[in-house]
């Protein structure tokens, strides 16, 4: 297992390896011969931004067993899917900020990223596999109360795209062995989401392999599995962690 | 008036200004002192690419007056927008294909595209109009029959985000009075949309008002208007022009 990091550093963005508790700092492309310097200094000195760069981010409704027992959906045919934009991005540590003019609530939704390795499209099951470069831990925040507003369009994009909707990173691992994991969240330290990767009715190769079949995917592109039960609201001042085994930690506030 | 094309010109992506019938290359950015190079050739000769790179196209549904009447659907309180991605974009003179597995209907819709020109979040009615670099446009290529597939979710993303569904260009004009322009498309040299900038609910500078009252908008983003009436399918061979005056002829054909 490789872990992944990006960072701050002397004022441009920069990735590299987390090397036990040592940041050593890469060059090049991280989907692509990244070469090691020797460049280094602790974790704990790191000031930490997204680890990738999306083009875009694709993300999950109704990919949850759990979920969907709960709330009656049925198993869909196809991935269901919606974008978060890249003004929504935000690193391990940001504030996740409530919308202006928006009273309802906001709520956290812990989820699986599976981090796009190589351009594909019209990707095979197998090829579906070489495309994924590794996981990181995604928060899918959400202002519920927009989705429904309009009676004739639900409003998936305005309720999903406000800015930092969509905390990232900090660690994307690679070469992970993700049989027996759980993504989970922590609100202020207490566990509200526990749910195991077999929950998803769409696992990480075929979300590749199905969404690959009608649009390209690029290197760094995330694709957010979709949320299990026990996603809940925020309030001001609280801090939402998604953890998930073999990953790592998504440590971010909220903030009115 | 300035007019502005992005081209492939010795093996890479350049930008410049159409002068009359003559490409000026230019260097820099085009949103931020661009200058002018020796470097022309003719218009004739130019091998068109899209031209900006924007990090997202906010397209619109129900800003149409005429579409509003006919579907018998109300003015909405605030524009209802859904996300083309990077993996659609296509340059005049492209192919649109159609997508695998899906042989329902893929139907053109002419729209204007605002092309932004400065980072703005939360733009007073005056910012926006700032913000604002030029028009460009768009043809919001969308295979309708995916959109109500699923009971529980519309499908706006799916349906609207093949690859090859968003054709741009292939000239942003900055500096263009739009008071009395008109959107058109015609198929195969025959008109079949026809409708003014006065038919939308939302003009340009209220959309970037109230869209960056939500998230921000990044230099080279676009808005695209949404449609008036006469949107229609296209059947393979088909060539789908969407012309605009001051603006210039978006050409592309469509193909099984």
């Amino acid at each position: 297992m490789t872990q992944w990091i990006g960072v701050q550093h002397n004022g441009e963005y920069r990735f590299g390896k987390l090397v036990k508790d040592t940041v050593v700092l890469c060059t090049g492309s991280m989907f692509d011969s990244p070469e090691e310097t020797d460049e280094t200094f602790p974790f704990s000195n790191a000031v930490l931004d997204i680890p990738c760069s999306p083009t875009k981010v694709v993300a999950l409704w109704n990919n949850s067993r759990g979920v969907a027992v709960k709330q009656g959906l049925e198993q869909p045919d196809d991935p269901l899917v919606f974008i978060k934009t890249s003004n929504t991005y935000l690193p391990s540590g940001g504030v996740i900020r409530k919308p202006n003019n928006y009273d309802g609530r906001v709520i956290f939704e812990a989820e699986l990223g599976i981090v796009i390795g190589r351009e594909v499209y019209n990707a095979s099951q197998i090829e579906a596999a070489e495309a994924i470069f590794g996981y990181t831990c995604i928060n899918d925040v959400t202002a519920t109360q927009i989705i429904g507003e309009n009676d004739n369009f639900a409003q998936w994009t305005r309720a999903k795209n406000f800015n930092t909707f969509t905390p990232m990173g900090p660690i994307v691992s690679s070469d992970v062995n993700l049989a027996d994991v759980n993504i989970r969240a922590e609100l202020n330290g207490r566990e509200r989401q526990n749910y195991p990767l077999s929950d998803l009715f769409f696992g990480p190769k075929r979300l590749v392999h199905l969404i690959s079949s009608f649009m390209t995917l690029y290197p760094g592109d995330i694709i957010s599995c979709g949320t299990g039960l026990g996603a809940l609201p925020m309030r001001s001042g609280m801090q939402i962690d998604v953890k998930i085994d073999g990953i790592g930690t998504l440590s971010n506030t909220f903030c009115n």
